[in-house]
């Protein structure tokens, strides 16, 4: 949920007005997204993307997404500023080749249980043997390859 | 790999001093990643960074492993143009509910193995059953709890 406009904080401006050391006006497009008790979260947008990078998405989007948009931009910003070389995708590779290796030991158990199945003689219906997941593996076009 | 610097192209600035519009020297810092014939992959980072933060990380970083950091860099900024509210955080929010529907499946999985052994009264040493992945879950730490 978005927090309090910057008018409900009379006496405090939004942490990037704050940060900007400007006039937070009952307009600021970031203030109901920064508010004065989170700083960390502007700074970090703000050193990653620029205020006025940050101030451009957010009015390219509408209003009702400018929540998930900055929450999306301060979990980025965090991740670069811990890992300034591979920042968020770092977290993309380590998924990847974790539903991998997730589909393999699922190929590989359904796998025994057919081999379970034939010695047994017995019949498959009742066990069927999973196929892994629906969207075609960890490669649906939203995935990273670059290393 | 790197691409040439831009002294390989001695009648050609890189793609970032074109689009800036500036002298293309033997030290500049972009110019080993971001050769003229790529012109959308500066002028993307550009657009979502700014070349100002893009040479800040650059900098940062060792030179071995600024190629990555451009690449990693570059992969953000197209997400975030095609997704300005999710940006290649959807990707992550994608992959996490991927791991955890393999996981379920693979546990449902080892159960039926288990099932299967426990009906015929067979000894199960040597199917086993498999444990889902071994680092944790879908959440590493690493994982994107916003949404």
């Amino acid at each position: 949920m978005a927090s309090s406009s910057c008018t409900s904080y009379a006496n405090s401006p939004c942490a990037a007005c704050k940060f900007l050391r400007r006039k937070c006006t009952s307009d600021c497009v970031f203030a109901p997204y920064f508010p004065p008790e989170e700083p960390t979260k502007f700074a970090n947008v703000h050193r990653i993307f620029g205020a006025s990078n940050v101030s451009k998405i957010l009015q390219e989007v509408e209003p009702h997404q400018r929540e998930d948009a900055v929450n999306s931009l301060a979990y980025e910003a965090e991740a670069r500023l811990k890992d300034p070389v591979y920042g968020c995708v770092g977290a993309i590779s380590i998924l990847q080749r974790q539903v991998i290796r997730l589909q393999r030991e699922l190929e590989e158990t359904n796998a025994d249980l057919m081999r379970y199945a034939s010695c047994f003689g017995a019949e498959t219906t009742s066990f069927g043997g999973r196929k892994s997941g629906g969207r075609g593996g960890g490669r649906d076009g939203e995935g990273y390859g670059g290393y």
